[in-house]
C-alpha cells in the first residue's frame, strides 16, 4: 500500500513536470528495470497529447544544431519542447556524451525545456523500446513538442523514428555514392528533407538529385509534397537565416495536415504496433533467454554448434518445443 | 526421397562452387524462406573453414573501394574470395543497387571471385541472420576469404559484424564531433582501424586522436596492439599505394594471432551465441507475430493500445501467458 502510494505520487510529479523524477525513470528505463516498466503502465493512459518529431541522418549531418535552433524556434512560440538525443552507439561505452549534445545545453535553464540522452547497454530491440517509453514520460510531463534524434541507417534506426509523428531526414552534400541507397532507403519514412550545410559544394546537386528522385516515386510520399528545406549557417543571418523559420512551418504543416486529413490515427497506429512488437520480444524472448543463460543451459548450447552437433535452427526448434505452448 | 536427393544435389553444387545454386540460396536466404533454412541445417555441419573478415564505417568512408582492393591483393597471393555487401537501408526499397559496389563486378569474370549484395525486407534482427547464413553459403563454396562490408553505427551493424573473425573499422576525416562518440562506440569491436582518404585535411588529427585513444584504453584491445592503417588514392601510385598491402598484412596477422593465441574459439563462440539468438527469435517469437497478425488479433491489440486499455506491456504478458508453458 505504502508502495502504492508512493508510485501514485511519482506519477503526480512525473505530470507536474518535475524534472528530477522524470529523470531517474528515464534512467531506469535505459537500465530495463522492472520498476520501469510498472511506471509506464501507469503512465501510459495519460500519454497522446504531444507532437512527436524524429530527427535522422548520417553522423556530422549537424542533427544536434538544428535541434537546438528549432528548439530556440519552439520557445519563440511560447511552445514546451522535450528532446531525446539517442545514441545507438552506447551498447559499448554505455553512452557518450558528445559535444554537440552539450551545445543543447543552453537552453538548461529554462523549465520550458527537458533535454536527455538515452542510451542501452540491452538487447537488440532495446533501445527501441526505452525512446518509445521515454517519449511517454516527456509526453507526460506535459511537452508539446517532442523532438528524438538519433543518427540512421539501419532498420534499428527506423524501428526509434517509428516513434513520432513527423519525420525530418537531414542530409548533408558531398557524402559520397553510398548516400544515394539510403536516400533511396529513407524515402518510405520521411516527412520532410532537410540539406543542411546547403552553402557547401554539392548542395545544388544532392537538392537536384532529391526533388527528381520525389517525382519519380509520389506512391510513397501519399500526396504530402515533401518540402526540402535548404540550411546551414543557422546562426548567422547568412542565406540560410530565415530556414528555421521555415522548417518550423513546414513542421506545423505537416501536423496540421496529419489531423486534417485524419492521418494521426495511422501515424498513431504504427507506433503503437512498433510499441507491441517490442513489448511481446521483452515478454516472451527476453525471459526465455534470461533463463538459458542462467542455467548454463546457453553455453552448452554454444558448445555444442561449436562441434555443429547439429545446427542454430534444430537446436532454436527444440527449445521452441519446450517453451512454447 | 526424390526431394531428399535434389536437396543433397544442392549442396554438392554449392560444395563445388556452383554459383548459380549459392545465389540462388542466398536469395531464398533474403526472402527468409523456409527451404533457405532447411538448406542451412545441411550446410552448418560443411561450415568452419574460411576466414571472415568484417568492414564497418560510416557512409561514403569508401568501404567498397577498400573492398574491392583488397580482393585484387587477396587474389594476388591466390586465395579465394567471397564478398558480401550488406545494405541495411533495405527495409524500403528490397536492396539498393549502389554504384561502389558495381566496381567490384570487375571481378566478375574471376571464378575465385563471388560477390553478392545482402538485403531483407524482413523484422528486425532478420538482416543479421541472413548475414551468418550466407556467410556458411560462401563458406562451404570454399571461399578462403569471406569480406563482409556493411554501413555501421547502431546495434543491428554490430550484430552482422559479430559474425567475423577480424573487424576493420574504416574512418574518415572530416566527419565532424559525432563520430568522436562512434569512433569510442566500435572501439570494443575493432581488430584494425582505417583512416581512409588520409591525404585529406584533418587526417594527421584523427590519427592522433584515436592513437590517443587506443593507449586510453589498452583493457579493450587484449593485448593486440591495434594497427591503425591510413589509405587511399588506392588506385594511384601516390602516397598510400603501399597501404593496400600493410592493409593485407595486418589482416593476416590478425588471423595468425587468433590461431596462435587460441583466440578464435572465442571468436567462433561470439559468432554462435549471435546465431543462436537470432535461430531462437525465429523459432519462437516470429511464429507468434506470424500467428497474431493472420488471426487479426494485432489489429485489435492496435485498437486496444490506441483507447489506451491498458498497455503495451500488460498486453504482452496476457500474450505470453497465452503461448508460452
Amino acid at each position: 500500500m505504502a508502495k502504492e502510494s508512493e508510485e501514485m505520487d511519482k506519477l503526480r510529479k512525473i505530470r507536474e513536470g518535475d524534472v528530477r523524477t522524470a529523470s531517474r525513470l528515464i534512467r531506469n528505463l535505459e537500465d530495463d528495470l522492472p520498476e520501469a516498466k510498472s511506471a509506464i503502465k501507469r503512465i501510459f493512459p495519460h500519454t497522446g497529447r504531444a507532437h512527436v518529431i524524429g530527427l535522422t541522418g548520417s553522423p556530422g549531418a549537424g542533427k544536434s544544431t538544428l535541434v537546438d535552433a528549432l528548439i530556440s524556434s519552439f520557445r519563440k512560440k511560447e511552445r514546451t519542447v522535450g528532446v531525446l538525443a539517442v545514441d545507438p552507439t552506447s551498447p559499448f561505452t554505455g553512452g557518450a556524451i558528445l559535444g554537440d549534445r552539450i551545445r543543447m545545453q543552453r537552453h538548461a535553464e529554462d523549465p520550458g525545456v527537458f533535454v536527455r540522452s538515452l542510451a542501452t547497454r540491452g538487447a537488440l530491440g532495446g533501445l527501441s523500446k526505452a525512446v518509445g517509453d521515454a517519449v511517454h514520460v516527456l509526453d507526460v510531463m506535459g511537452k508539446e513538442i517532442i523532438m528524438v534524434e538519433t543518427v540512421g541507417t539501419g532498420q534499428q534506426e527506423v524501428e526509434i523514428i517509428n516513434h513520432s509523428h513527423t519525420v525530418i531526414v537531414v542530409l548533408v552534400p558531398g557524402m559520397g555514392d553510398e548516400i544515394q541507397a539510403i536516400k533511396a532507403g529513407i524515402m518510405e519514412i520521411a516527412d520532410i528533407f532537410v540539406i543542411n550545410k546547403a552553402d557547401r559544394d554539392g548542395a545544388t546537386q544532392l537538392y537536384s538529385e532529391l526533388t527528381a528522385m520525389l517525382n519519380m516515386a509520389p506512391e510513397f510520399t501519399g500526396g504530402w509534397r515533401l518540402p526540402i528545406i535548404r540550411t546551414g549557417n543557422v546562426f548567422d543571418s547568412g542565406p540560410f537565416g530565415e530556414s528555421m523559420e521555415e522548417l518550423a512551418v513546414a513542421i506545423a504543416e505537416h501536423y496540421r495536415r496529419l489531423v486534417e486529413k485524419d492521418l494521426l490515427g495511422d501515424r498513431m497506429r504504427r507506433k503503437t504496433l512498433v510499441e507491441i512488437n517490442e513489448a511481446l520480444r521483452d515478454a516472451i524472448l527476453e525471459p526465455i533467454l534470461k533463463d538459458l543463460t542462467e542455467s548454463g543451459e546457453m553455453d552448452r548450447i554454444a558448445g555444442r554448434l561449436l562441434r555443429k552437433e547439429p545446427d542454430p535452427y534444430t537446436i532454436a526448434e527444440e527449445v521452441a518445443r519446450r517453451c512454447l505452448k
